[in-house]
């Protein structure tokens, strides 16, 4: 039975993952656990693999005007504007974030100058959290670097909004990979499994407190008025005393 | 004349510079500029340098239970306790955070396995932000780790969490230095300034919205409930089917 | 007059910006600056610039193979092979590598499994550095990263291999940009013009000097006599005393 | 029995555990194994565990004369500056490198402004590598950071320098704790024996190698000579045209 208190909701997930379908993805396998939690209680969800499309390398929002033939990026882009939760998940390679992962950032940093209806730039009101798997090593690196790129365009970061699997130093299984006993790897990693619940249920909880109280209050964080030399009380520290 | 709308706010900022008082902290000037707008409307603020306190190096709540002499830690971790809002600021060295940060950010891990009246973890409902200086590189790596060790024990990140200044790469002036025209570096930087209001704002908006809300809605994030087998809807892929 | 000292090297420079040509990149102008100190001294140079090239994502040599219709990594990777010096160059974007600058590092890693002929891994007895701009923050955690991928495939870094522009935090110029005062900005930038010459010319002297005697040593970091159970006098803590 | 081949280095291994002696540290354990081959092949070697000295934090060569009561960084940087090989090694926390990791790389970072006796760098004709034990996550990150501090204070960096060890995500067994089975974490993992042997192969030969030859030939990385104008054939590429 579908629940309904979070039916007001929408969620993109994005897999980085640089393994085109109908190939398997690891990563994907972690991102269902966390999209079917929302979808029981009535958000709609929507994953996108960034590597199945002609996305474009750049910092604009169309690079067809840049002088690329192909993007599709703008169409993509449309969902993740209507969403209130965005969840950005990938691998790890050599330690660090897929480019597939890197280029949907810059993507997501080409729009982060245009403003909501307050003046607040777009991505305010909206919260994000990341999914990471890998074989040994890097979630929390990865992590880091994927949560901070979401507050800074101006996405809220919810407690605990990370969440991953990866297995003991050195070659071995990924994530879901049948072992010789038969299980597969991870998927009963209680830290894992619950980490991956608590982040949903976080994203879900803070989208539905900023979208009932209307979003960040329009006070202190406009850039138009700060242009226009409104700022919000803020001092020179020379001019002080 | 000191506004109220955010009065029942409480906020620690913690300067881990590694000058000890009263020599002068660069950092400690950009602090100012954000705790000043605080107090105009209310918050009840505090300030502390850590350096100057004998905190001692570890991950339990009481490092002399663990064989050090002293520990000033427990008596400063009160005020963390009762803060609404935890900005943590400081220097960049070689590129990275202080020896100072990351033995702040060692203490304050070693409280996130305490819980809260609901059953999260101690930090749920809290909110965090942080600020940078340097003289040449680093804000954004720095602050990549600060907010995300926020947000792995429990804090939320509002949009927009970090701010600071650096100048040109190379040796140079540090924030607010006499320059030879008269002026003081870094204090006429409208994106420093600007990025600095904002993050005040963001963080007293999101404090209050927090406060006014009851913090983070106690489901899905519980600690002894998961341990005791309520899964939050979490199922494992593998039995999906 | 060319110099002869280092004419038996030769060096690729790996110029990953977003921005195809004919557009003018930042960063390639920096890289001319290390470029032809080597061409000067007899070094044989060549410069890729990544995303002029139709460079598949992935981490295996040849991604047609994967079901990719075009790879142009594998005819790139002839010169790499050959060259005793590798400058991986980028532009900074939200304080990190760009997208292709970690596509190319996917496709490095992708041949560091291939062994020598002393059966040391691909890349031993190679050197490689990084050259960074950007316009305000971020060269050092762009360089950790790079030359953290490149030592852990097997080259060496040699002192201060590492080299950069940016300027004050905020927008701004990038490097390069014509100044209203006529000027252009970071090119009398002394520090980024002697650490880009101390990497250049310890990038020459490191590669010569392994050249000359024959590369790393072939003892002690041989895969197959590891595998074939050669532990090169490692013993296990556990059975030691 | 000792061989003689590297009779003429001297190795310091820096141990950044957060746990003074006696108490157990399960970095040293791993430094160990690394230490123990440079013994038997006549390198001269000595471990510290900087959390057992009083060191003072700052970024100054001598820090009692900065208003530190107690410094014993002067006293332990003899052995340093004597060294051809530095190790510094230490435990993960929160994903990142522990805050006496940070205080030692600010206390090596104190003297690099030091010239040896052509004019180079302190630092230059050393060579550096790093372990990391951890239970979880973050042997790259945290190795990432320190590799790249030493390349940037002069150290060369041969490859595979890092090595280390940490289990599954989640909590569990740090390395050498016994297991229910009677086996010890990590002691047996191919993988972290085989990349410590490696790294401390390659550190030997590297060593030997800068040693044989008089460590980097004096040219091109000369600070005073750059200050004097001498700009060993760096050219503005504003005037190149």
């Amino acid at each position: 039975m579908v629940k309904t208190e979070f039916k007001d909701l929408r969620a993109v997930f994005i897999n980085c993952t640089l393994t085109k379908s109908p190939a398997k993805s690891h990563t994907e396998l972690l991102i269902e656990a966390s999209q079917q939690i929302m979808k029981k209680h009535g958000v709609q969800t929507k994953l996108i693999r960034a590597v199945d499309h002609d996305i474009a390398s750049g910092v604009y929002p169309d690079m067809t005007k840049k002088g690329w033939d192909k993007d599709a990026w703008p169409e993509l882009f449309k969902d993740i504007a209507k969403a209130d939760i965005l969840v950005l998940a990938g691998p790890i390679w050599l330690g660090d974030n897929s480019s597939e992962m890197k280029k949907v950032i810059e993507r997501l940093y080409a729009s982060s100058g245009e403003l909501n209806e307050k003046g607040q730039w777009l991505y305010y009101g909206k919260v994000g959290g990341c999914l990471i798997t890998g074989n040994e090593d890097g979630i929390k690196h990865c992590a880091m670097n994927i949560l901070y790129s979401l507050q800074h365009i101006g996405y809220t970061i919810p407690p605990q909004a990370d969440a991953g699997w990866i297995g003991e130093v050195g070659p071995g299984a990924s994530y879901g990979d049948k072992l010789e006993d038969g299980k597969r790897a991870g998927l009963d990693n209680d830290f894992t499994n619950r980490n991956t619940t608590f982040m949903t249920w976080n994203l879900m909880h803070m989208a539905k407190l900023l979208k009932d109280n209307g979003g960040i209050p329009g006070e202190g964080n406009l850039r138009q008025a700060w242009d226009n030399g409104n700022h919000f009380d803020f001092e020179n520290p020379e001019y002080r005393s």
